[in-house]
């Protein structure tokens, strides 16, 4: 029996004892956006790190940040000719409203044909899970890891990037190696295809904030005097986008790095059926999205602007008649390589103080960035990620670049130089962000086997190859 | 002794026990819009009913409706040479978020320098208490009312026109009379200047709802191949109107009457202060509103449109980075003669479910209208009312248009043919719809005086004259 079989072995022995474990991490309400959330985030992290030392990884430690903690430890055994990994996921979630949407509250899981419903099942608790049962697999069922691994959890990824991006700039010990681990990510359907994301976009989100009187006034004494700010917001948000998508701000798509021939090919050969698609979330209608790309390249690998939310003036039962004191919106954009998350935000916040009329107060404020990152597809990292996989599932990895954004992920690119590769298990359609968010128990299973092949095929290759860009 | 000077006494006698009535009314949440007041408005109307009764009215009745229900009394023992007054007021109130930036809980009247804060003290609970109060000064204090009087007062006001609309139309027998007194305005300062309101805008108001994807997105996932309701929403409000507050809808202007060169002169004549408004209400920066209309024009004889409130996707704490399944908004105009406000209506529901792009499912529904009314100058209801305002307050009262509606005033002029008095005493700085809504007590006071000597001098004219449009 190899040492592979044993931790494989070892998985199954202990399915019961680690599904009771998940249930219990899913419970924590670990919500990063919500102050009163607080001492949740915390004690997320500390169960994560009692975790850790239980299952034999050394150092483990909680560094507090400017907002939530980070959790990191290590086990450096394996010797200096076997690679180093840095391990990275979030133990941070999303917020959990609209709650009346749950079938069951977010914070109690629940089971169902194979299934497991609860906020951050997938996104990422439920994948960050996934890593620790690997290394205990590893370390109580062989005695032993076949490569050195450094572990980094941190609970703003759903929040803000700074807290993450400094550690990264300031521990950089803590982050020594010669390659990330990210599991963040879907797998490429529900049908066990797994996936390889190599590019993410990037996101700036800004707060625009519109300030009129100095209370809320009846719209008959006050109509026709005094600008309404809810009116204001909605032309300044409105002079952003056309009815495509396609942002009018001039310069917003002067670094867009256009699709080569070949990666148009590449986005048209993934199988995808726009149809089903639509219909799984419920959009009729001809198809949305700037002319010139299709939907799949749009998802991915094209900028966007969304507004996340809107808010001011009456919004309950019946009618009241007021001009507004106030009115706010959260807008965000996603961006592609070479667009620079700080030259968007940058941009938006001066044509968004330039459209303000002088008749109120407008402020713009960011609240979160990060940027686009894509790695070379022939990297070796890729290649023996996408031979675990295959070994692990049957059948080739789907690569392909995610829409979303993991800033942090950036920020050990360009600042530790670590080439990342990002192998996740969620479902491409297990709403993330949303109610009722799901992983199916199949993926979780399926992709701690892979993990424990991937690190095994990992710890048997050069450092210095593995280290290249 | 005259009969008037025995009813001024009967007031200055019982100040301290009606001080102590108000308190009692206003303590009364009768939040019309508010499902879960419902309960509470009804409390309203039996208040005013067992009030009605026992200053001397009779056939005190409170009559179910669609929605709120209306209180109805008369006093007809003047004989029929002695015209017929209705008394209209509204017993309902506006909802009171935003709830914190009261000093006081909104139905704890607080009392400081001679003045009332709370909800309804000028808007319009406490002008209703005024003319419960001057009929008992007449009724207890003389024995006897100097005019036939019919009380209508209506609990959906601040709520929706239609069960006050209907209810004109279906008990005409009860609102028979020459002549409509309304007190729901205000005086023309705070320096004791009285005000006669001989004009009305009307009033469309409407709720937008757009619906995109069955539930929030991940905007990482989905942003670029998904329309986005919040963005489709901004657009589709914005487009109804230029940076000037000018409606740009076609047609929306059609009827509009334009004022001659004297009503020109009389807004002109009308003591106004800009700067003063301005700052009363902390509105800084260039005036605001459609060109070539003064701002006192603009206040009260010029249409408007306002975004009364808007929602979706999230709001809290920073950052959550959704596409929302949902957004919405309140919107309304204000209309001039001869606007018609179904015809308004009617005109930006096309508008709007013209602009409506076919990647998301648009709702525009009508919550509430009313019509826009002008009463002649040289009524001689007109003339009396002025009389009687200048013998109590010492000065002329101004005679000028209001900004805001009363839909059911509209309906008694087209139904029952209906002259309508709009006598006021609030103050037009009383925070009406806002927080801290306040109401003078010598407005009140003074109010009373008046109302005593309007009905003495009303008594005494002929209804025929009065009836007269």
């Amino acid at each position: 029996m190899t040492n592979l079989d044993t931790a494989l072995a070892y998985l199954r022995e202990h399915a019961d004892e680690h599904m009771a474990g998940l249930d219990e991490f899913l419970r924590i309400p670990s919500v990063s956006a919500d102050p009163q959330r607080r001492g949740d985030v915390r004690r997320a992290a500390q169960w994560i790190a009692e975790e850790l030392t239980r299952i034999g990884a050394e150092h483990a430690t909680i560094t507090d940040t400017s907002s939530h903690p980070i959790v990191t430890a290590d086990w450096l055994h394996a010797g200096p000719e076997a690679p180093t990994a840095i391990v990275y996921c979030h133990y941070d979630v999303q917020p959990v409203d609209p709650l009346d949407e749950w079938v069951r509250p977010p914070f109690e899981p629940r089971y169902e044909d194979d299934i497991v419903y609860a906020r951050g099942s997938g996104d990422d608790k439920g994948q960050l899970f996934m890593h620790l049962k690997a290394a205990e697999a590893w370390l109580k069922g062989v005695g032993s890891l076949p490569l050195n691994l450094r572990f980094f959890f941190e609970g703003d990824e759903e929040h803000e990037a700074e807290p993450s991006e400094t550690f990264v700039k300031t521990h950089p010990e803590l982050l020594a190696g010669d390659l990330c681990i990210v599991s963040d990510s879907d797998m490429q359907d529900d049908e066990g295809t797994p996936a390889i994301t190599y590019g993410l976009r990037g996101l700036a989100y800004w707060e625009v904030k519109v300030f009129g009187p100095f209370q809320d006034l009846h719209s008959g004494q006050y109509g026709g005097g005094v600008d309404n700010p809810a009116n204001v917001l909605a032309r300044m948000v409105a002079s952003l986008t056309d009815e495509r998508g396609r942002v009018t701000v001039p310069g917003f798509y002067d670094r867009v790095r256009e699709l080569t021939p070949e990666e148009h090919a590449d986005y048209a050969a993934v199988p995808f059926d726009e149809a089903d698609w639509a219909e799984r979330i419920k959009v009729t209608g001809p198809m949305y999205g700037e002319p010139g790309s299709t939907l799949l390249e749009r998802l991915s690998a094209r900028p966007t602007f969304d507004i996340n939310g809107l808010w001011g003036g009456y919004s309950g039962e019946g009618s009241k008649t007021i001009i507004p004191a106030f009115a706010g919106a959260k807008i965000s954009s996603r961006l592609v390589p070479d667009q620079d998350h700080r030259e968007i935000e940058q941009l938006l916040v001066e044509h968004l103080q330039r459209v303000a009329p002088p008749t109120v107060r407008v402020e713009v404020k960011v609240i979160q960035g990060g940027q686009p990152v894509v790695t070379p597809l022939d990297h070796p990292a890729l290649v023996i990620a996408a031979h675990a996989l295959e070994e692990t599932f049957g059948k080739p990895p789907v690569f392909h670049r995610s829409g979303g954004s993991i800033p942090v992920v950036a920020a050990m690119e360009q600042e530790l130089g670590l080439p990342c590769i990002m192998v996740g298990f969620a479902s491409p359609n297990g709403n993330f962000h949303a109610p009722n968010e799901w992983m199916p128990l199949a993926n979780y299973r399926g992709g701690m086997d892979a993990l424990l092949r991937l690190w095994q095929e990992l710890g048997a290759a050069s450092p210095a190859d593995l280290r290249a860009r």
